[in-house]
């Protein structure tokens, strides 16, 4: 069951459990595939519901009508858009192969009232060298490293390696996109990443500079950590 | 100026008018291009601001920097993106050209969180030939007609003569786009409009029925008044 919309903490969950209360007429087990910030978007959420200390949904309704009616139970920034049926083995944060973020930045003077709450607003023009050097710093982040550089200070994460598939920087109008895709991402990692990047961009930070910020393995070299508003998780693969 | 924005009713002008004195020090007259529904979007919406009886803005600020200083002093949903020196002869509503209204529909079984409010939600699929047949009747509403039909039954307007220069359908993916350019529009005009050709796509209303329900001058006979959230003022032309 993969859930687009506002995540807002803890209360996706919540409000997930009370919709399948409704629907099904019994306590649900909800799990999911990765946490939820606050503020934090999500194109694609995968969780299981399971019927609470048993394994599997008993109900009438079929598979194909579940989005629809679970839909209707949850608030209208939380959907359903697919339902399928998985072996009591799947598990949603465990099976995942790898994951997509994408980071949206509007960059013009001011601000747009349809993309409040959805996007990173840096209104100082981002120069065509800027840009170029943004994308030089984005590419020098893929692969197999140890990006505790880019984890949240307060993180207690142990093993900090993860493999990053691919990291991308688009821009289409006034807004700027970075997408990244990786086997896993340690707390605020795209986030910091995208500070960090837009700070390549500023020439605050070189893009030379990128490869031993990587190596330091200290969070205080990196960049800034960009505000939650701008980040979806946008595909959850299996 | 041009506001695009979330029109709430009476509360965008009040709200132009609290940032006006905020940004110049005095109170100010604000007279915009066209009345905003509750509800309705606007991408693009023009107004005049002058010191309260008397002509002109008396301000050190450069015109340059009005946009993003006026926004500063405006709510999350209100900002202004452009504003130009205009003569005292200029009127924002008398002298527009055309106005170009959008009208967006969501057309998939489970409604999209990232577009509650700004989309009507049909969830019963518009088959092709249905969307063909809202083609139809869209190209039957463009002329120099009288559109009582398709005016708010409330409306007190006695000149209901209006010339459409061009009304179009779009899909892309699941969203239908009805675009309708006018030299001015009656009261609930475009979601009448709306309402009427959604009636067409899904066979209430026959496309042969059209130039019927224009001649009969009786909004009896057209189809219902779509909702507001998924009208957008797009275009105001001088």
């Amino acid at each position: 069951m993969r859930i687009p919309g506002t995540a807002k903490g803890v209360s996706v969950q919540q409000r997930l459990n009370e919709a399948a209360k409704q629907l099904f007429g019994y306590d649900c087990d909800i799990v999911g595939c990765s946490r939820t910030d606050s503020g934090v978007h999500a194109n694609e959420f995968c969780v299981t519901v399971s019927k609470k200390k048993e394994s599997f949904i008993e109900t009438s309704i079929p598979i194909s009508r579940i989005p629809q009616a679970m839909s209707h139970w949850l608030p209208s920034d939380i959907a359903v858009f697919a339902a399928e049926e998985v072996d009591d083995s799947f598990h949603p944060r465990y099976d995942v192969k790898y994951k997509e973020y994408e980071y949206k930045i509007l960059n013009r003077q001011v601000r747009d009232p349809f993309l409040e709450g959805r996007v990173w607003h840096c209104p100082k023009q981002i120069d065509e060298e800027g840009f170029e050097n943004m994308k030089r710093a984005a590419a020098m982040l893929v692969g197999r490293k140890d990006f505790s550089s880019f984890m949240a200070a307060d993180s207690t994460v142990k093993d900090t390696v993860r493999e990053v598939f691919s990291a991308e920087i688009e821009r289409e109008g006034d807004l700027v996109t970075f997408r990244v895709s990786a086997d896993g991402f340690l707390y605020n990692m795209v986030r910091i990443f995208t500070g960090t990047l837009v700070e390549v961009a500023y020439g605050k930070i070189a893009v030379e500079d990128i490869p031993h910020i990587i190596e330091a393995h200290d969070r205080r070299r990196a960049g800034c950590t960009a505000p939650p508003e701008g980040l979806y998780l946008n595909r959850v693969v299996y």
